[in-house]
């Protein structure tokens, strides 16, 4: 089990993001609430949009509690989308390439979850991936195949379309290998101004999984806090769980869900996955 | 909050000590069950006696749940005295030079607990280290200071006297700066040959110190568990908490008590602090 | 550019072999003397064989003229067969899943040299492995690659023809993707009893490669030379250079050749690779 | 033997200060041309002022050739003050509290050099420390005590004079301990706005500084030059050594000199340590 936030909204401060709410994602590293596996200590990884055009990426092996450096970049560095996970390796090593986000062009993506039976699945998904982005792949982890079988699928041109497929494909390739459940993830993907993420399960008990509620309304209802004049009116937050316990201030995402925030406005569609033969039937690639 | 585990009898391999027992210590890196801190992963340090005169040492700055070569190690080697420690900082970085078990020539030093107001008695302490002893200093923790504050006091010569003065003059600096309850702790230390451990802390609520029990005694009351049979009559074990849930095979040791373990045979004895004014008045050094 | 060293003969303190000698691996690690590239500092790895079946690994991303953990280690651990490999990435990550040696049951490998233009032919190599094998793939080196595909190819029955086969498949799809010398290697394998080592390059230039002669030879040549004592005179090393200046000591391994050692007693035997197609009409496999 | 950097003048990214000189920092950390020692792999560092009041630091003990969080902070960060240091230890161990640049509040200090038989006089040293900095001493090295003597010493009031009160009690510590050469450095250390850098041994044979000249007139000298138009006139660099071979670029700063920057001007001084018994008849501290 892993834990991660996607911010948009006007540039704040990382630390802002990651070390000052009462349970910030740095104190989620050490002592979650809400997942099956309280400790996160297998590493994290940052990815933010800056002044040039690929995000950038800090990724560490340490613990995040740990992490001076982590501390110090939060400190310094400024972003209006930013995108953090903390790692609990559910079996693969613990090394820089199998953290997250992970990075294609001006892409990014982050997982919470697992490929279920993923050693008898990994080559089929292995090689479902395009040839020509295989070389990329660097780690050894499910979702790091997961993020590429959506490129492969058209995560550029049209993100929910191409998730829908990866998890039509993984399902369908682990009911071949006689895996009960193939998936479960929340996962989000961002090109920067955009940000989707995915609540889905193929048991349809997914991850928990959050999002902000406008601020102005909050700021509205909690004229006194400071955290929330912080943070403009478009911002928002999805995040595997709350980061506070305001009360009205987080959603959760309901299952076999999509939302995609943009500028401040977020929109929740169904999540139905694709199968390949109904893919193929449609002529889609 | 740390936890340790000192072991001695016949050779055993390191993963039976360190991998198997149902609460093993590597276990109890993610999740103790005593201790006020559950996640203990800000490093680990292993110490064995082998075929060389100074005791090998292991150390690492990764979670020992996580590490490797830590699994590698131990499922190759073996000795008949094995000291282990995982580590929860109190403050101090998370680097080797941190990590326990300290080592002067043949001793090995491992701590649970701190020096309360450390950054306020820091210096003080470390002016009483013997200046002979000063350049073996190479970490920054309490633990460290106070390892080379026995030797200095006569460890090698005496240690439960060595270990009452160190304590005498760790509360009495404590107290010099209102340091109302200055040290927590207990501490196991061996020559290779005997281990001494202490439970004691200056408000009288020291952190948990187990020791087992006769092994013979046991494997008469549970003559089916094989556990019980891969080790010898004199094994022995002092740890932070019990590794197992079998009934009568831990027992407490009581508050402000030194336990002296040698061939199979443990002897309790009250443990008292000695202040530097009443160590002067006697006359020692 | 890597270095490596393979030792079998009566046990001897890893740090014999790793630290004493005038050139030693470690010593290497920092300035080796005939490589392309004098740094050998992206990580290393000493795999050793022990009292259990499997060898033990010891791997770190550290160079090894830092790692304090080796140098313990090395002080401790006997072992009568050891492959130790000092890094130089010639592009992968330095990561522990990259270091050699890569250990599959009870054979260890490691090598020195590339697969060159392997972006282009890794999807085509990693399909080539056999799917059982797929699995174990953890880090994204070239030799691990050839690692795999020498056990697909049989290394366990019949080692020099599997890395025949191997060798032959690398050029071929090598020449199909346009890469003018498709392989440079020094390969090392055993199987905890036996050393195969191969020198080969496409190009007939291939990295240096060195066998130790027999000892007893030398000694009587020698005899006032304290380190000719310490090891046994069935006591072989085969080195990518020498680890000292002692004239004679030392004989170059040709180009394309497979050095056999077993007990004692060395064979050099030419080494050719098989193209796919000559096997397919053997009728292997 | 380390090499260091420091950039002042308009905001930069830190890849154009640190990889994309033809003789880069990152390259030395590899192949140094100067120094006695050609591998500086022991661990780096970089300090950058930002938009908050502190600088910033990431410290790794990874080798700088390696470090890809590196390279993607370096991409990302602009400033227009940088202090790199890539590390050679001569002794002390490799960890991040060991990392130059070392801070005290907004000020940064790095260190190329060594105190001569630092074991010996580190107690001595140490005691000098003002009591009140004792706590923030974190690591090991020679050179983290150098820079909180000079912090006591008034560092922050007069760089140059507390830095030759430094210099002058090493050298009496050194001698009072048969010490032959107490000292060997080129330092940096700067507040945000102004660099000073000194070049010093006791032996009068210091480690090679060198500084960079005007770039208007060497822009008038090489028009087509792209790298000389990144930078502003008010630029400058002071660096272990050239970053490359552009003639007329670099001038080495002379023996027993400080320079200081500030603004586009820099500043050649005679640099002359005062010993600690000049300094009490004066009347200093």
């Amino acid at each position: 089990m892993c834990r991660w936030l996607a911010y948009s909204g006007s540039p704040v401060r990382l630390d802002e993001l990651l070390y000052r709410p009462a349970n910030s994602l740095v104190l989620q590293s050490k002592h979650a609430r809400l997942g099956a596996e309280t400790t996160n200590g297998d590493g994290f990884g940052v990815g933010w949009y800056g002044n040039v055009p690929t995000p950038g990426l800090f990724l560490s092996t340490e613990p995040a509690w740990n992490d001076r450096n982590l501390r110090e970049i939060a400190a310094q560095l400024e972003s209006g989308h930013v995108f953090a996970h903390i790692r609990a390796s559910t079996g693969s090593a613990v090394q820089k390439t199998n953290c997250h986000p992970f990075r294609h062009g001006r892409w990014l993506w982050m997982h919470n979850g697992l490929i279920a039976g993923f050693p008898a699945v990994r080559r089929e998904l292995t090689l479902a991936v395009d040839p020509l982005l295989f070389p990329e792949i660097q780690g050894s982890t499910d979702s790091e195949i997961l993020f590429y079988l959506a490129v492969t699928f058209g995560l550029e041109a049209d993100p929910v379309a191409a998730v829908a497929r990866t998890v039509g494909l993984v399902e369908e390739v682990g009911r071949r290998h006689s895996v009960v459940n193939p998936i479960q993830m929340t996962v989000a993907t961002t090109d920067g101004e955009t940000t989707w993420a995915f609540r889905y399960s193929s048991e349809a008990r997914s991850r928990s999984l959050f999002h902000s509620v406008d601020l102005s309304t909050l700021r509205h209802q909690y004229p006194d806090n400071p955290a929330l004049h912080v943070l403009s009116d478009d911002a928002r937050l999805v995040v595997s769980e709350p980061l506070g316990d305001l009360r009205g201030a987080w959603r959760e995402v309901p299952e076999s869900t999509c939302i995609v925030v943009h500028g401040g406005r977020e929109e929740l569609r169904p999540f139905t996955p694709v199968a390949p033969a109904t893919a193929a039937a449609d002529g889609v690639r």
